[in-house]
């Protein structure tokens, strides 16, 4: 289980990939995988969430990293780039932005 | 606190809006204060996030509803039509989709 708070000393990734559905499964068990072989044994690393648009023609990953120097570590970490230049072959386009939350609200 | 998770009884509307930065602040603002005004009174209403990105070029909301149902009778609704029309006047681009949950992976 993965929280959403403003209190937490992290910094989330928010990355959009636009892809075909008929690749949209492929795409998000890619980045589980990824995520499960590389991603959490990597310095900093707090959490990824993979989800699949009800339309089928997102996937987004909703990631914490403790700082963001440990994000541009990863993105510099050879089995890493593998992992995502697979999932951009697999995607129609990829848009990663780095994000701080500014507010959460919740029912109770 | 929001939680994340494969099995909770929730659909996801991930709302990416790209805006100048000179109005990401404004946006952000608008966007929590349609969610306390309007939207957590709404029937289906389980939480909303609002996040920037630390470039200044996006904000995102990451809500959850408790069924698609939910979510579409929000579209219909006039005060939240209200609030929605002056957020996507201030962003260059609104792209929402409603999504469900494949995967969480956490350092515990």
């Amino acid at each position: 289980m993965t929280t959403i708070a403003t209190d937490q000393d992290v910094v989330t990734l928010v990355n959009v990939f636009t892809v075909s559905p008929d690749h949209q499964q492929a795409l998000a068990d890619l980045l589980i995988e990824a995520t499960r072989a590389v991603m959490n044994k990597l310095p900093g690393f707090v959490s990824a969430n993979i989800h699949r648009s009800l339309d089928g023609t997102k996937v987004v990953n909703y990631a914490q990293w403790r700082r963001v120097s440990d994000f541009e570590d990863m993105l510099r970490n050879a089995a890493a780039q593998e992992h995502m230049q697979a999932a951009t072959e697999l995607a129609i386009s990829v848009e990663p932005h780095l994000y701080q939350v500014a507010s959460t609200d919740e029912v109770v």
